[in-house]
Formats: structure tokens, C-alpha cells, sequence
């Protein structure tokens, strides 16, 4: 495949800072999209990616491969496409998420569900290519912190014409890891009594995803000075996880709970505020076992489950939401030569609301 | 409410033989049923009850209240009916499972859910009193090793003619412990594959009632030398859970798991069998607690839950199923002087898929 230059962020071990650097694309194909850059957004993943201290663990790498181009985020403008491409035309406002390929062949792929592709799918960073729809020199992929970036259309998101770029970007991964099992245990139908544990970036899209499909949300946090983000966010309880009167208050009240916690927890400290029949689903990648009883689980018949991300289709579903709800990430832009700072911060300490946003065409 | 005597089958203490003692009954009011007892089916948990060693748990007794008259797998010919029943004359054969009374005032039991009545639902014996539509002098309920009872109409269950009375009992507990379930998780509709772990008298409904509904059903087993038992009643496939090969050769092909074990494991061993957005419903009344990793959970986006026996509605439809497919348990017939013994042996040991059933005439 024939490839072409572009400009990227990148580290080359985990001690060096970030360095601009070029990297090869490959130019599209009939089946594909060039897309120029304008934001990315950073994520704790990205963190713990260039760190090498957690990886993500969809490929055997051994760890993570340097240089590393981080960013699963991303949104710009399409600025070329191949000839069978017929979701987008050239000027489109674009994204992409954590899924830039997957076998495309397997049942679950068949079916929509990349995130779930039998043969796995492809993390847009630092994963082994083995799908073949997108190539690299080096045989894994570079993400987001970059200008330039080439994508089959089945992995692409289309951004409403009227929704600011720069918050596009969490939408493709806080978002989304909100927006799916909100649909999945049926709360878009509303109705429902949702709790969101976790006042952090996932929280806030849950809270707000929650609530504008119609349900009574419950924030819960180990920290009472949430309680003001919370309710600008649209909670309607806020629950102090910490507290035992203010969990006692909230005893067998809950459908449905989104548990974002990324940090060893124990999930059966939430069960009680399950109604029966209710379902408690974790989202973190958290590698600390829990220890759960089983009689709980047979007299309110309550399911623990999980879920990562979410399809591209869903995630397409999750940014037109977004789009007709007017709801956005709170976000704070920063250039390239931030991102050191930044991740020192951000590796000791996560628990604010603010997703920070690269400003790519700032940082060249 | 005026009362009768009847004759009952009783411990006294932990630690003392069965004896045949005369208990009062409530004669039936408007909404009841008397009804004479023939068999009582003989169920794992009248071990633990009548020995104290685990209590059912259901009502703050402070352990197990003597005389004890176990037996929550009645079946019996109505004998009386009061004015307002509308479901039984006398002559019909009629059963009872676990459930004696609710509150019938709950959202659940309004829903039709008395399992999950959320004043708690009255187990048919050693457990307190409190909605009152059946009265004790004692104040806590008698089961049915008993030559009479009377239940209010909203709690009997139907039995086919054609189906042979000593066989209904275990419908009432492993019966329905394993058919709510099924149905919940819709393999009553059939076309899944269905695993059931534990082959003893659970396992071998779950295996029919299963096969019957029209999924391919796998018997999953620590005991190689229950192939036969579980291909006799209806396994399509048979893995041994300690043999790494042959969990190996079920890895991620199972959408259902019901899982009969009731005694300390780790539910874990099980998740790989489960296909992407698999179950694995928890049956047994276990105590230890289970070391369930999170990581899993959010990439197959498996379900871990429970379910305890079920509905009235669900038991009758239990039964009618029975009976439309002539799934019945392997059963032995025993007399009340037998139970001293055949307590011991339980007490030891409960690994076969036959069910006792207490003759109730022949022991009179």
C-alpha cells in the first residue's frame, strides 16, 4: 500500500517527553477516508499507555511499543476519500474512536459489534495490525496526536455540522462507554432510576446521557464536594458512597447503575442500593478481583455485568444524541507542548470532571 | 381462626429422632383450600433445617424453631374449599412449593412476583407468620410432612390428572428453581445452548425442562460418571469441569449457564464457557464468597446473577409443562420411619439425582 507523511506526537520510551516526530500513513483506498486533524482528546488510557504501567491488553505486544503515538479521540475534516466511500464527502466534519478495525467477517462484526469482533479488534493505538484495513510501517497503529490520519469508513463517525470539534472527541470515548449500557439495559427508553458512581469524565456524559433519556439519576461519589458538578450535570440525588446514612437512604431504589470507578474497589459495596432485578454494570479496568457473595444474588435476582465502549454504530447513535441534546464534555484545550505537564498530573491524580483536548492545527 | 388437628412428622431438637405429632391447622377460610396430604417430596434443605446448621434465612427466627415439621414439596386431593374459591374444587389434585403466603399488597406480589414479595414471602415451614392468611398457635409455619393443610387459593398449584401425585412435589422446588430461570432468560423460547452444572436432582430438570424448550443443552459436571444420568435425561454434550480439555473444548460456546452447585466454589471456573453477553445464573445457597475478576466481565459483557425458586404463576406453568412433556423427577418412595436414616445420609452426602418422597398414607 502505497503511503504518505505526516506529522505525530509521539514518546519513545517511558521516561523521554513527547517529541514531534513523522510517521507513514497509508494513502486511502477505495474504501477509505483522509481525514486532516483538528483535535484530539486525551484520556487516562493514553497515561497509562505511554507509561507502559497498564496496558490495554487487546494485543499481545508485550507491552507497549515505542514510539508511541497515543490518542483515541480524535475529530477533523475529511480531506480526501476513495471511490466506494458514501458516508462521507470531502469537508465532512469527522471522528474516530478507540476501533479503527476489526475483521469485519466474524459474527459479531456481521451483527454490528466491532467492540466485540471475534477475531478482536483493532485499538486505534498501540495495538498489532492484523486486520488489513489500515497499515503502518511498523505494524502497529499510531493515534490521535497526529495531523493527519487515513481510516476505512465502516470505523468513522460522522460530527453533526453544529457541534464544536473540540468536544467531539470524549464523545467517541467517554461518551460512548456511557451511551452503550444506558441502551443495552434499556434506560434510553427512560422511566428508569440510573445510578452513575463516579463524578469524574464518564460520569458527567452518564449523568447527562442519563437524564436527557428521561431517567431519575443518582450521582454517587466517595466525595460530598462533587455534589455541585454533579447537579450542573443533571443528577437529581446525589449519594455520598462513603456516607452509611446517605447509602441507607438509597437502600433497593436504584434499575441501574454505571460504575466508572477505574481504581480497586469493592462492586458489592453498591449492591444494596439495587432494586430486585436490578443490574450493576463496570466499566473500569480495574485488576483487583471482588469478592461477592452469592445469596444477595438469589433474593433480588440483581445482575453484574460489564461493558467496554461500544459499537460503531452506537457510538454514530451516541454523537447524534449528543448533537440533539446539546450535551458536551467540559473541556480544556492545551497544545502539544503541555502534554508533559499534563500527564505527570494526570498519572498521579484523575478525579476531575475535565477532559482535556489537544488542539492539533495549535500545536504545529 | 378456628382450628384442627392433624397428624405431622416432627424433630423436637437437632439432635433428636422423627416422631408423629398432632398439630393444629386454621380451618379454611373463604379464599382457602384444605387439602389431604399423599406424598411430600424430600428436599436437601429439610437436612440443614431440621439440623440448624444453615437456616433458610428467610425470617429472623434466630435459627431453626422446634418441633420442626419439614417438607416444602406438598401433594395432596382437595378435601374442602372455602366460598370464595375459585381455581379448586374438591377431588382436584393440588400442590405446594415453597412459598405458603406473601403480602399480597407489594408491587411484586401485585406483579404477580411473590418470590420476591418485598415484605418478604412466608417459606412453607419453620419461618414466622406475619401476612396471615394461614395462622399456626405456634406462630411459625408447619411444612408438609403432614396428613393435612390448609393454604390460601393464591398459593397452590394445580396438578395435571394424568401426572402421577408421588412426582409433583419435586416440581415445586427443583422443578421451578430451575424453570424460572430458563424463562427469564429466555431459553423457553428455545434455539440456545444451555449449560447446566451439578447433576443431581436440580441438574436434571434444568436438563430436561431445557431440551424440552428446544436448545441444545450442555450437562456440565466434577464427575465423569455422570455422563450417563445427564444423557438420560437429555444432555447433548457432556464437560467435565475439572478436565481442562474438556472445558476447553466448551470455551465460549454457552449463552445460559444455570448453576445447581450448593456447595463452596468459585463461579469464575465457569465464565469462559459463557459466549459474549452470556449468563450465568447462581442457584445453590452458598455461603463463601466468589473472587470474580472485573476485565472479563467487560469484554464478553457477561451477566452473573441468581434466581431463587419463582413465581406461583411460573410454578403452575412449571407443572403445566411437566405434564404436557412428561418430564418427571426419578424419585424413591419412603415411609416416615425410613427419615431418620435417610437424614443421615443426606446429611453426608448429596450427590444423586434421585428425590425422595415421603409416602404420606403409607406412614399414617
Amino acid at each position: 500500500m502505497s503511503m504518505y507523511e505526516t506529522t505525530a506526537w509521539a514518546k519513545k520510551s517511558a521516561t523521554s517527553n513527547f517529541e514531534k516526530i513523522t510517521i507513514q500513513r497509508n494513502l486511502p483506498g477505495d474504501n477509505d477516508v483522509r481525514f486532516d486533524l483538528q483535535y484530539c482528546g486525551i484520556c487516562h488510557t493514553d497515561v497509562h499507555t505511554v507509561n507502559n504501567d497498564v496496558h490495554i491488553g487487546l494485543d499481545d505486544l508485550g507491552g507497549t511499543q515505542y514510539p508511541v503515538v497515543p490518542g483515541h479521540e480524535l475529530a477533523g475534516i475529511v480531506a480526501a476519500v476513495g471511490k466506494n466511500v458514501t458516508k462521507f464527502k470531502v469537508g465532512d466534519k469527522v471522528g474516530a474512536g478507540a476501533i479503527c478495525d476489526s475483521c469485519m467477517t466474524c459474527d459479531s462484526c456481521q451483527k454490528g459489534d466491532e467492540h466485540f469482533c471475534e477475531n478482536d479488534f483493532t485499538f486505534t493505538y498501540d495495538a498489532a495490525i492484523k486486520h488489513g484495513h489500515l497499515v503502518t510501517e511498523s505494524g502497529y497503529t499510531y493515534g490521535g496526536y497526529t495531523a493527519s490520519h487515513t481510516l476505512h469508513e465502516s470505523y468513522l463517525i460522522k460530527i453533526p455540522d453544529a457541534y464544536p470539534l473540540e468536544k467531539a472527541g470524549p464523545v467517541f470515548c467517554a461518551g460512548i462507554t456511557m451511551y452503550s449500557p444506558l441502551v443495552q439495559w434499556k434506560a434510553n427508553k427512560g422511566g428508569m432510576k440510573v445510578g452513575i458512581i463516579g463524578i469524574g469524565g464518564l460520569g458527567q456524559f452518564g449523568l447527562k446521557l442519563a437524564k436527557a433519556m428521561g431517567n431519575e439519576v443518582y450521582a454517587i461519589s466517595t466525595s460530598p464536594d462533587k455534589a455541585t458538578a454533579a447537579r450542573d450535570a443533571g443528577a437529581d440525588r446525589f449519594i455520598v458512597s462513603t456516607d452509611a446514612n446517605s447509602m441507607k437512604s438509597a437502600d433497593n431504589s436504584i434499575d441501574l447503575i454505571l460504575n466508572t470507578v477505574p481504581a480497586p474497589h469493592q462492586l458489592s459495596h453498591y449492591l444494596p442500593l439495587l432494586k430486585k432485578n436490578g443490574t450493576l454494570v463496570q466499566l473500569g479496568l480495574v485488576l483487583t478481583d471482588h469478592h461477592v457473595q452469592q445469596i444477595p444474588l438469589l433474593f433480588k435476582r440483581i445482575n453484574i455485568t460489564g461493558s467496554l465502549i461500544g459499537s460503531i454504530q452506537e457510538t454514530q447513535d451516541c454523537m447524534d444524541f449528543c448533537g440533539t441534546h446539546n450535551i458536551m464534555a467540559d473541556t480544556k484545550v492545551i497544545k502539544a507542548e503541555e502534554l508533559d505537564d499534563l500527564f505527570a498530573v494526570l498519572a498521579n491524580k484523575n478525579d476531575t470532571v475535565i477532559r482535556h483536548v489537544l488542539d492539533i492545527a495549535a500545536s504545529m
